[in-house]
């Protein structure tokens, strides 16, 4: 199994607190440590980094944790290979482009017999289930809104139609943006935080390390950050419902 | 006007030396400063780094420069910006999937007038000329071959029916890699060297840096390096005739 790390705000804001935590379950509090990845929005822009090492020594991780990236969106992932060899090819985040935006989608679950036929635009590189079902929603996505971005209701609603079909195959844990929204499902570990004024001190569960946000913050700052294990020990984490979809925007549940 | 630099190997090689003296075009010694990239492919994934930060000061470029990434397929590109916006959705390389194979492209030079119909799978994210160009190239390759992968020679001989239809509207160097080849296209400026068995010391045009090949090389490898301008004063490059297509396998010309 792997680990989930969203994050989604009203303001450009870095990761760097959350990311330290998560990172370091892969390959040093846990064993996800068959490579990582993550994706920052920067405007219509993403920047993905991916690596098959494990997340507590690789370079690129220490970049992360060392240079504040500012985004509104961000989707990371560590990985325990379940299915599909330990390559850069099968390292999520998995990144495509619709209707002139990328699309960022990282999941946590393993899915068993899911085969739907994939005769649109969209392959797979790697040889992940994961993969595979991100290029069977957006292939779904295109045929059914054709070949413009829908209203954000009925994009919803369309998300809504497909999660149960991939969750009837096994967990479907998952994140996935286009840049102006995020949307989480959850099948069987998700939980999230809002953090927004009055900010306090945050006290991460996997490293001896402390924050307290209204340092760093502005009174209008709002973050919500989705995991599938709680980050920290002493912020109250909402656990989703099995089967819930959840759309966040600008720091809150939409 | 941007710089271009493309590497071709028949074995992963790290572009180190090469991207040390390209990247000093950023800002230090020419004045293509509105952001970089850099793809690697690594098998059939790929590492992409964007940034909009000169090449010279960015801490991207800089992990580049210190950590080896070795890789078989590597396209660079420094930008000038003539067309779009100074945003991270403008840098160059793109990346999109044809055909389950992630393909990298970027582009020198300077379109007028060139907007074809984009009504199949791929549309632009930014508003570059370049990032236009490459959706129509993979649009059209999509509607001649369908579904799968066609044989090299019938790519090769698709790709040199479009080049002329793009360069019609202006400058159009390019490199392009589907990680298993590098298609090069001059229309004004590209030149290239192939380092192979005996190897010499090369140093750079644009640094204080020579490096000997021979020490950090089997007699066995071989290395494409393909650039708008030569990056060492003490090789032979090969510059390519306007309107030539060369396409690279395993470090040489196929």
């Amino acid at each position: 199994m792997c680990q989930l790390l969203g994050m989604n705000c009203n303001t450009p804001t870095d990761i760097v607190f959350s990311f330290t935590g998560f990172a370091t379950r892969g390959g040093l509090t846990d064993h996800h440590s068959d490579g990582w990845g993550i994706a920052f929005f920067e405007g219509s822009g993403v920047r993905h980094f991916v690596d098959y090492q494990a997340a507590v020594t690789s370079p690129v991780a220490d970049l992360i944790r060392r240079c504040p990236i500012k985004s509104q969106h961000v989707i990371a992932h560590i990985r325990k290979a379940t299915q599909g060899r330990v390559t850069l090819a099968n390292c999520h985040p998995f990144v495509r482009e619709l209707w002139g935006r990328y699309w960022v989608f990282a999941h946590n679950g393993d899915l068993k017999n899911f085969n739907p036929t994939l005769d649109g635009p969209y392959r797979p590189v790697g040889t992940t289930d994961s993969e595979h079902a991100f290029c069977y929603l957006l292939q779904e996505l295109q045929r059914t809104f054709g070949s413009a971005l829908p209203p954000l209701a009925d994009l919803r609603a369309e998300l809504a139609r497909l999660m149960p079909l991939i969750a009837a195959h096994g967990a479907f844990n998952m994140l996935l943006s286009d840049g102006s929204a995020l949307f989480a499902h959850c099948s069987t570990n998700l939980y999230y935080v809002i953090r927004q004024h009055p900010f306090t001190t945050a006290k991460l569960s996997d490293e001896d390390l402390s924050v307290d946000f209204a340092e760093v913050t502005t009174t209008n700052d709002r973050v919500a950050v989705i995991v599938t294990q709680p980050l920290t020990t002493n912020e109250t984490w909402t656990a989703f419902q099995s089967g819930e979809l959840i759309t966040f925007i600008d720091g809150e549940v939409a």
